[in-house]
């Protein structure tokens, strides 16, 4: 048996597999906002203690613990590094030999992504075929690639499809640049907008209600889905923003490596699921170059576990 | 000896060179705009004759002639459609028998910008990299990528990063979309741009008066480039436009494939050079993701004549 932990901007998953990635245990806390770094491994360790024990087995016994994560991952030092969706993260942290002391076991440190496209790949709608690209729509939008079944990334920072240019000088995106893609449809960057709309502008919305009545410190692609579905208008309005930039950066993306297929997985793709699917196919659409042989378009089929499946093939592959 | 031929909108580039690469002879003639695919192949038939003139041998005692072209270029069938740049030319044309008939030894097609791309990657700035994006600027703007040595064309339409989207709903693109790169940074799109601000808000430029003095039909880099010498007002302001669509555009590419060089070629890119490609950098800098390590960015070494040694690459490797 692995564990496998997907480490997100707004919550911790961890799963245990067995040898054919058949989840046995799962299970998801909160990433804490306070204690930094050390903070978000001892939570990450009580995921694997408690994904571990639905599967009847100590932490201990697992062959090894992935991890995928936001930031800068650096698997042969054992680091991550300025991971901007989690609190005071910036400088490198050992999160690997911390949390194999903790949980007690061996560790892997994978990209959030690329692990989440790996199990789509390997597991997921994407087993058809060779070429992909995986597009990850929560906090923030990220992208993973497989070319001829060989995972890209670049120099180590390929895929960043949530800094796609979708319009110059356009909105400030919280990476601090000026008209990303992530700017429009990152739900943290949705999430401040709609503040500001509400707070600067007086827009009315019910987004921050259901907020509270769910007991959510921050928009979860949960609320968003109530909030569309009391077709609140701002909500409705953030997210045709939204699917109007992924389609123009999808589409964008597409025009540069022409691939097989397109996933759309993260907190808000599969949360909202094959209706948004079918509306980021048909904004992206008009964008694409080779319109008259678009790529096929799927939800990640793994749904929201793929990112902590992703990261537990991180241990089986170290093996190789 | 082998032969090789840029296809391009504006002119058709034939060189002969020996096994090492060397240029030993080279000419140029304009791309005819009338007559259709058979007056384009005709023309073709006679810079390679000249070309082969000049090295001393008749075109058919080369070993075979390589063509670079736009559009669709189906290597297989011998045909090239859809070559917006090129007129009345949007049908599948079986160019390689008609070529090869004409010169009377072997012809290979291979796309324009991917055998510029291979040029440079093989002989020409490009050669201490193992990932390269290669940005073409002319009277479009074609994008080549080679990833750990090997060339990167998708599903055959890969590199199109001339229909990067840089601007939601901005300016309508030659290809019909609206905010491609290419319609901001495309010679072409930038003509048409120059006459409208001309005749429809009353303009001022020199743009058209060097082109006549010049006895072009059409801006070319060269009438750009004294241009921009003379300081005309709208010429600066084009270029000033095509440089932050090029910036936008060349790193959002990038922060997709983080290769580890950028090298800048076609007719503008070559005619104007260093200082231009410094601006291209420069213009990139605020939207490259992976900031603290940005690629190298060269000027494409082997000049213009890069396409037509790239093309003269196809002989070679059909012999592999």
């Amino acid at each position: 048996m692995r564990g496998g932990i997907d480490l997100g901007g707004t919550k911790i998953q961890a799963v245990v597999v067995d040898a054919a990635g058949e989840v046995l245990g799962e299970t998801r806390v909160p990433t804490p906002r306070d204690g930094g770094p050390p903070g978000v491994a001892a939570a990450m360790g009580e995921a694997v203690e408690q994904a571990a024990g639905q599967a009847g087995v100590a932490p201990g016994d697992l062959e090894g613990v992935g991890v995928g994560s936001p930031g800068v991952v650096d698997d042969k030092a054992g680091t991550v590094a300025s991971a901007g969706n989690l609190p005071d993260w910036e400088e490198p942290y050992p999160l690997r030999d911390v949390l194999a002391k903790d949980v007690g076991t061996k560790v892997r440190l994978g990209n959030d992504v690329q692990v989440a496209t790996d199990a789509e790949f390997e597991l997921g709608s994407a087993k058809p075929y060779d070429s992909i690209l995986g597009v990850f729509w929560g906090t923030g939008v990220g992208g993973g690639i497989v070319l001829d079944g060989r995972p890209w990334i670049g120099r180590s920072a390929a895929g960043e499809i949530g800094h796609v240019v979708v319009r110059i000088g356009g909105r400030q995106c919280t990476c601090g640049r000026r008209g990303c893609m992530e700017a429009y449809a990152g739900r943290l960057a949705m999430e401040l907008r709609a503040r500001q709309l509400m707070e600067e502008k007086g827009h009315q919305t019910k987004l921050f209600e259901i907020m509270e009545e769910r007991g959510r410190e921050r928009l979860t692609s949960g609320v968003w889905a109530r909030a569309l579905k009391a077709e609140d208008k701002m909500a409705k309005k953030l997210l045709r923003e939204a699917i109007e930039a992924l389609g123009a950066g999808v589409a964008s993306t597409l025009n540069i490596l022409d691939v097989e297929a397109v996933v759309i997985g993260g907190g808000m793709g599969v949360r909202l699921g094959e209706p948004y699917a079918e509306r980021i196919r048909e904004a992206m659409m008009p964008h694409l170059f080779a319109d008259s042989n678009p790529p096929a378009v799927h939800v990640a089929a793994l749904g929201d576990l793929g990112g902590a499946i992703g990261a537990s093939l991180l241990v089986k592959q170290s093996d190789k």
